[in-house]
């Protein structure tokens, strides 16, 4: 830590950025009978009986007038996905209100729809705060919902997590934390069950990957399809490619005549694959709340971004999803029901 | 959302949960020359121009009087690992600053350690607040650090992550989002280098997956072994296992006299092989800080957790790692530097 005795607003400003908090947008009835409104991090709460909050405001704001007459204003704790109006609110000129949904409180406020929580108050106390002035309000209304919060940190938007009980400590059982032994172990679980589906119809793993392969694009030669299949460790023969057309899932023809291609039961057993898969997903997230699980894609990405430099060409995102692959096809298939799943 | 007109304090409170802060303990030099300090999460900021922070304290609380009279405080935003610290402070009773390391500030003020920033101010305003006092410092002196913050969030702490720019919208080159294919990529592609090393040696992956399992612990049948590494679609035979022998790998034996075990030779490139899978994990998670990498573990180890139903017996916990497993041998293998790998 280095100390700052003469105090630059810069490094002021960045140092209360160190404290994270939620993102409100105020609003009140102007003056003129305008909507006014205006996004503040400023808010916290101050009394339980009687219930009161605070916020403050800039002096030099061409809002202050409003608030310094009117007797009421409106907080809105925003929620994660309405960033868009917190910066819509942050935002001089233009008018903040056009096209938004508004709602009328106390004292004819407007209302905003879609926050994690809303407070109506009363204005009690204006109090002097060097450059701002603080606004202390009774509250005299409020309405909540469930919804997770935008999160402001470091001059950022930022995203909540519950913390995790897991968080400390190492469990023995995985390996030490190692990163590749829980990538696998995660990915062959969820296989497992996919592997038994695949069993059923006298297949294997190779097979499968092959099948994949196929569903992200028709048309490849075998060839091109083994060094796509390889990346899993198994290197597919033409053999593996004789018994999927024996079992009537896949055609075979030279690649200027078409290539590796799916038969009409070979496109519905893919389907039906992608299906389960689905399925054996919506299992496996249940742990997992949707934010949560928003999340671990995000990582995952990452992690896929940083490792592609060992991918052969043949694997580059340009190189192997195409056209007609039968992600489209899904829209047929059933969808697990994520929201049973939200812990 | 629910109105709610009549104000229930108890529902109040849980209102204002929607509103995440950050936590501070704010201190202080008793009346008495005792040391005060509680937490608090009613911080936020109010001038710049003048430096000015707030906070507000229970009219019902012992510690009013030490702020009431006193003409200073410090308050210490907290960092993420400092929830130990917030639960001390929070605590009635015993010395809440036994066995802590205590600086000196201004006013003779005790400072903690290890914050995120703290702030030292002189008392400018105390005003009247409903059931709480709201006081009012100018900050003379501060100091700050880049520790992550402690987060507060509907009456528990949270975690905070930088909100990721890749939040919104699907990379179509990722297959449409699907858990299964991501961490699939993900796995395979850490496992690429490593399978450069393993062919180096005229192996396949099928006997870098028996040396795994042997890694975990020795003395297995090769039949056992087999069904472990079944996991992975790959189904050693007996050939592989005197593949492996015959490089002078591993000694096959009877179960009875010790079962499969790894020559010298074979635990010294096991150890070489899992220093280097660690060395691509590095690589792997440049793109997370080291507050993502814990996180993706954790979400990772959920999902295992979920997906354990799916797993045969041999692979259960308790029958997977044993005492000899080479973990161990891992402090003399080469660390990766995850510092240089922190964004």
């Amino acid at each position: 830590m280095t100390s700052i005795t003469s105090i630059d607003p810069k490094q002021f400003r960045r140092a209360l950025g160190a404290f994270t908090t939620g993102v409100t947008v105020v609003t009140t009835r102007g003056v003129d009978g305008t909507d006014i409104g205006l996004t503040a991090n400023s808010f916290n709460s101050v009394s339980l009986e009687p219930p009161m909050v605070l916020w403050s405001l800039d002096k030099k704001s061409s809002n202050l007038q409003h608030f310094m007459t009117g007797d009421h204003f409106a907080v809105h704790i925003l929620a994660a996905d309405q960033e868009a109006i917190s910066n819509r609110f942050a935002r001089g000129g233009a008018d903040r209100f056009a096209r938004l949904e508004v709602g009328r409180g106390l004292g004819d406020m407007p209302l905003l729809d879609g926050c994690a929580t809303r407070f109506q108050c009363r204005t009690t106390y204006r109090y002097e705060g060097g450059d701002h002035v603080i606004f202390v309000g009774e509250v005299l209304e409020f309405d909540g919902s469930d919804r997770q919060p935008l999160v402001f940190h470091g001059g950022k938007y930022g995203l909540l997590l519950k913390k995790p009980t897991d968080l400390e400590g190492s469990d023995p059982g995985f390996g030490d934390d190692w990163l590749g032994f829980l990538l696998g172990r995660a990915y062959f679980q969820m296989q497992i069950p996919l592997r038994a589906d695949v069993e059923k119809r006298g297949l294997e793993d190779i097979h499968y990957a092959i099948l994949s392969v196929l569903g992200a694009g028709e048309g490849r030669s075998p060839d091109e399809i083994s060094r796509l299949v390889e990346i899993t460790g198994h290197r597919p023969s033409e053999e593996h490619f004789h018994v999927l057309a024996a079992k009537g899932l896949v055609e075979i023809r030279t690649t200027e005549t078409g290539g590796v291609r799916f038969t009409e039961a070979g496109r519905q057993y893919a389907i039906q694959l992608l299906a389960a898969g689905k399925s054996g997903e919506a299992d496996a997230v249940r742990g997992l709340d949707e934010q949560e699980a928003r999340l671990l894609t995000i990582l995952l990405k990452r992690v896929i971004r940083e490792t592609e430099v060992n991918l052969p060409d043949v694997w580059r995102k340009e190189n192997f999803w195409r056209e007609d692959n039968i992600r489209g096809a899904r829209a047929a298939a059933p969808q697990p029901n994520l929201e049973n799943n939200r812990s």
